[in-house]
């Protein structure tokens, strides 16, 4: 039986995976008995890199061979400090219906002021519809772009599709039905031509900064910008100074900027004060957990790894070194 | 040429109309030429009831045989005052796509908390996302109820079948693909079942007060409730006093109760200080108006009428009286 390390979810409802593998449980083991065991365990079950797991005992995990993400997004694995050979997998599928969604409702939100609406009622109250409505961003016809085409960017481009929306994907992958752009000129014309603009990349040495101030005065002034993916990948000082100045942009997100290894949230930049802004706590993937959809997706590649078969997901390490 | 007196959204783009039919707006005309107009005119394009036309004036139009409503809904129109054997049509699919659209923004915004996460930010500082994700419905999987299955409805459905819902319909219609239900057996059926329910129904004589104390407490606690119809189908002081009872349904609305011949906006009742009402300034309909699909769909119906042709979205005005 195969050794795997794990620090789950939460270990209920883990018997697919116990009765196949040799499980530990990274929180029940004493610094003795972890570093007793690292010598001997193939394959690490992980969410957020646990700090316990450090350069020196990953060197002492000469067994080692699988790592696999519990998180959609491998950027917290410390690849550099990886021993040689061993692969990674990310939780890629385990979260695209409730991320996807997620991200259509954060569109939704902004594309229609909804927060707006809500919030600032009593400014309101004098106005007519017609010229309330006219702030409202009708999407059937309007083109939406999906930079990243994995399980959740998938979702997004349904959803756009059943609202009559031309999709556009900024993706390396031939995607059926869907116009598919890469590199500096297929972004440019992505981010000029959509009205909205989901965000649904993983995070790597690529992607990271990708939308700064150049990419987003490229966009349309009343466009939308939604991020369900990682902060990173837009420039925290350029998104919020464009919003400054452009007050029918709006910037809608459920990630936060790292500082000091960890996701900040409420941010250190005022962007609640902006209107223009829509924030909600990191929800998006953890409204999959009670659902089981992101653990029976991780169990199942960790079977195939146990059972010898080609492992999914796996991730190209040189994008996160 | 056909006579129609009009008090369209605005004269401009009315080239269509105006290059079949005698047209006269209700703006342009003093009370004197208005009262002699009268007599000859053949149809009425009206938005909200103008009240200039009292029933005095409708008595005095002997040559009158049809009523074009801008707006979707009908209700505005003084049915008990209007001459035997006027044919009144609503705009039933000017709005469709905007107002349904309006609805799917509603109801994620009430399914995700995306209005309480983003306002109540400071109160979830210290909160873990695994925890407030729970807060939010994944809608995958998840059943919808469409109450009135017209335009508005269909492009609901839509929504709903894209996001992998189980859609169900409180319909007098044979729906090809839907699960379509009538009467008080089957209101009940839907409100118990849905997870979310969207009012799309015309407000009539039979829809009036269709949803009060009773029926909200037929819904799942956890429920979300959308009306983009209008206000008068939901009993206002039973959704307010259900809303103060249940923390976790929500009742989100683009509609307000009419007081006195007024939509009042803001409601009299404290909604707002609720966190599980959302509410907007009846924008939904509006923000179709500078697409012109109502103008284009109103005026296609006037042409009919003008060239003899059957016009279409005839009301059963009993419905009204």
């Amino acid at each position: 039986l195969k050794r795997i390390l794990a620090v789950p979810f939460s270990k209920q409802d883990m018997s697919d995976l116990t009765a196949e593998v040799e499980v530990y449980w990274l929180g029940d083991l004493n610094e003795r008995d972890l570093d007793r065991l690292l010598p001997s365990v193939d394959g690490l079950f992980v969410n957020l890199w646990p700090k316990e797991l450090d350069a020196q005992r990953l060197d002492a995990m000469s067994n080692l061979r699988f790592v696999q993400s519990g998180f959609a997004g491998v950027n917290h694995i410390p690849f550099q400090a990886l021993p040689k050979g061993v692969v990674v997998s990310s939780n890629a599928g385990g979260f695209s219906d409730e991320v996807g969604e997620f991200a259509w409702a954060l569109l939704l939100a902004a594309a229609k002021r909804v927060t707006e609406f809500n919030s600032k009622w009593k400014e309101n109250a004098d106005k007519t519809p017609l010229e309330l409505g006219r702030r409202v961003m009708v999407l059937k016809g309007k083109t939406l772009g999906v930079l990243g085409y994995g399980g959740i960017g998938g979702s997004v481009a349904t959803y756009g599709r059943a609202f009559g929306m031309k999709v556009r994907a900024f993706s390396r992958k031939d995607i059926p039905g869907v116009e598919s752009l890469t590199g500096e000129a297929g972004l440019t014309s992505i981010l000029k031509e959509s009205d909205a603009v989901v965000i649904a990349l993983p995070l790597t040495n690529i992607t990271k900064n990708l939308i700064g101030e150049k990419e987003l005065s490229l966009m349309k002034p009343g466009a939308v910008l939604v991020n369900v993916a990682r902060a990173e990948i837009v420039e925290e000082r350029a998104v919020y100074e464009h919003l400054q100045r452009n007050k029918t942009f709006v910037y809608a997100t459920d990630v936060w900027w790292t500082k000091e290894g960890k996701e900040t949230y409420p941010p250190e930049m005022p962007f609640f004060d902006l209107e223009n802004f829509i924030g909600t706590p990191h929800v998006s993937g953890p409204s999959a957990v009670p659902g089981r959809g992101p653990q029976n997706n991780a169990v199942e590649n960790l079977l195939r790894f146990a059972r010898g078969e080609a492992v999914r997901n796996v991730v190209v390490a040189s994008d996160y070194l």
